[in-house]
């Protein structure tokens, strides 16, 4: 395997190489790497990230591709199965950008000679790999990783990495999940202002009916005819009232529980996560300095034990066994150091590692809440959008009813009674 | 029976007399009256007008009083049943105007006699009375008169006799019918403006939820959750189109049948019976009028001859026979004349009799049309408010299900897969 730097013009070029970016466009190459290997069957386990695809070349090779940097110059740790440089620039084509092409493995593009990649297979023996001071397994020969919580899309099993927003910043896999949980507190007041609208439009239309209801069109109409009429004109006060009702109920039922049910409470919360965690990550980053202070102090000692040796074999200096004996302790002492530095290394990854388990089960469960909340009030939305729409049906019932009632010749007995002029009917006049 | 002209001031004055207003306040006197009976079962048989109500006095007698003219100076025609002059007098208490009355029997009040009450008892035989050129019955010994239509209240029964209005002009029965056909279709188009600002308000609540419908509220919730939300908003688009079907089926179904089911020809209808029936009242007064004008010239006719004859008896003048036949004659050729015009008069009344009658039960169809089709598209309001309210419940069923669908688990498996960072996990770090 063969590890290049690639900038990336266009995943055309990309036509029969095999590619891995692990943390999307960039992959952040520490001091001391050496070389790493990767089978194209981890490279599938290892579920891509977003933006990446996988895809079949003519030939039959599968290759992966970052589809949302076309066009773009991002660099990509391009990680060739089987491919000399050669083969690297033959599968460029002219829009390529071949040159720019670096790679970092010891042997410089162009090299193939088989005692190299000998070396090269040695070096694949490399098993882990420390990203931004935290470290992970990458050969295929480790134990595979199990899932913590298989089978459940657990927060816990998904946010290890750090990756890069847009913008090209550090991003760390517990921000994405906190991220996630202020925007959850976004969605519910956006979902209240929304009610609360409702509630506008419902008093709005509630005013109007009632206004109109006490209009006085018709109100001269009499008897079982003016009645229904009347009572018509009513039902309009009564939908007034059943549309308020529901205004009001939408208002305490709905409206504020959506308002209130993460208090203030949660984002000072979830502040407390987030410098918590961070906090551990910076430890996290001192520690790994250390580490790599001791590692380059105890090379330091072992090459002077080594010319001390080498010199009182040729018998170079008058050095002594002495200075060899002090020489030899240094590197010891070195090399303890190194080792305790390590040690607190992992502690502090632990340490890491078991608050980022239980800090993002708690978010996972705080998601779990607002989603079965929100859907609980939303349904209270649409029970009291039943309930209106019944109360509603029943404020025509007296009216049906005085209608059925209806009766032209009562009302006529009922004016008549009122208005007539007199029930004498002429005679002839007599003479 | 004793007919008095009372200006009325108290109804506390009235307390043991009978009084009958026929038609409201004033009654009119038509030239020629001498005196009318009207025993007090007819006067129940003719129902009160409005404002008239019956008492029974502390010695047991009924009597009837005009309650809306307490404190005015109407005048009113005081039937007072066996009461003379005298009783009248002693029944006013101080309040009273009696000095006001005036009586209209031959005998003036105060008298007693019972030679002029013999009197009046001869001309309690006057069994008619001709108001407004139109000739009624009065007399108890008259035949009684069977309604047309018993028992229906029928128009053609009650609107015979003219009345006064508040301004005090005359208003014939027919007048009032017309006037109630012309105030329905001021009803209708009344009820039909109501339905237009139901239909305004409709059209602005459904104008409100679609735009709120669109809103962006929450628009980045995704998932099962953010599914259910979407429908939420899309049912308000639904609701405001449930809505705005049921303004327009409220303009086609009610507003617009109410505002047409009367054409234009209506009122020129109207206006044609109106001038009709009025033009045959115009004829009966110049029939009216001839019928009084050949009256007096028999009276005349027949004065002359009796004077003529007295002069021959007592050889007063040098009249001769001659004279007298020629006097004889004339008075024959009146009494002819009076005979032809009572017909033509007769014939008049006759013909305005029948074209009452079909006019006004016309009239009286009209409205049972008019009532029966209101009653029609207010019933089909009520339907629509129905369908409305159903339409609008069905809105919910697709929030319902995808609200049932919420699945925390299945949302946070989404949200994983697209915004997971490494599933790796940490190692320890080798020396």
């Amino acid at each position: 395997m063969y590890v290049y730097i690639v900038p990336v013009k266009s995943f055309r070029c990309l036509k029969t190489l095999h590619f891995l970016n692990v943390h999307n466009e960039v992959f952040y190459v520490p001091q001391g790497l050496v070389s790493y290997s990767m089978p194209a069957e981890e490279i599938e386990s290892v579920s891509l990230p977003v933006g990446w695809k996988s895809y079949i070349s003519p030939e039959g090779r599968k290759y992966y591709v970052n589809t949302s940097t076309k066009g773009t110059t991002d660099v990509c740790i391009c990680v060739c199965q089987l491919h000399g440089a050669m083969e690297m620039e033959e599968s460029f084509d002219a829009e390529g950008s071949f040159d720019d092409v670096s790679c970092l493995s010891p042997q410089s593009p162009g090299s193939t000679s088989p005692a190299r990649r000998q070396n090269k297979e040695k070096e694949i023996k490399e098993t882990k790999i420390t990203i931004n001071c935290v470290t992970f397994p990458v050969s295929m020969s480790a134990p595979e990783q199990q899932l913590l919580k298989p089978s459940e899309w657990s927060y816990c099993d998904y946010f290890w990495a750090d990756k890069r927003d847009p913008q090209g910043a550090t991003v760390s896999g517990f921000e994405v999940l906190l991220q996630k949980q202020l925007k959850g507190k976004q969605m519910q007041k956006e979902m209240a202002e929304f009610i609360r609208e409702r509630i506008k439009i419902e008093e709005e239309y509630a005013k109007n009916l009632s206004k109109l209801s006490m209009f006085p069109m018709a109100a001269q109409e009499e008897g079982t005819l003016g009645e229904a009429w009347a009572q018509l004109k009513k039902s309009l006060a009564d939908e007034a009232e059943v549309h308020l009702k529901f205004s009001s109920k939408l208002q305490s039922e709905v409206e504020k529980p959506l308002l209130t049910f993460r208090g203030d409470n949660f984002k000072k919360d979830m502040k407390k996560y987030d410098h918590h965690i961070a906090d551990l990550r910076k430890q996290l980053v001192s520690r790994y300095a250390a580490v790599e202070k001791a590692r380059k102090a105890l090379a330091d000692r072992q090459k002077d034990l080594e010319v001390k040796t080498q010199q009182l074999e040729i018998k170079l200096s008058n050095k002594t066994e002495e200075d060899i004996k002090k020489a030899r302790r240094k590197s010891t002492q070195a090399g303890d150091d190194l080792m305790r530095c390590v040690d607190l290394y992992n502690q502090g990854q632990s340490k890491w590692f078991e608050e980022m388990v239980t800090t993002s089960l708690e978010l996972e469960r705080l998601e779990v809440e607002r989603v079965e909340t929100i859907q609980q009030l939303l349904r209270q939305y649409t029970t009291l959008r039943h309930e209106t729409d019944m109360f509603n049906q029943s404020t025509m019932e007296p009216v049906d009813q005085l209608l059925q009632s209806v009766d032209p010749a009562k009302d006529r007995e009922l004016w008549v009674k009122e208005h007539k002029t007199g029930d004498l009917r002429p005679v002839d006049m007599d003479i």
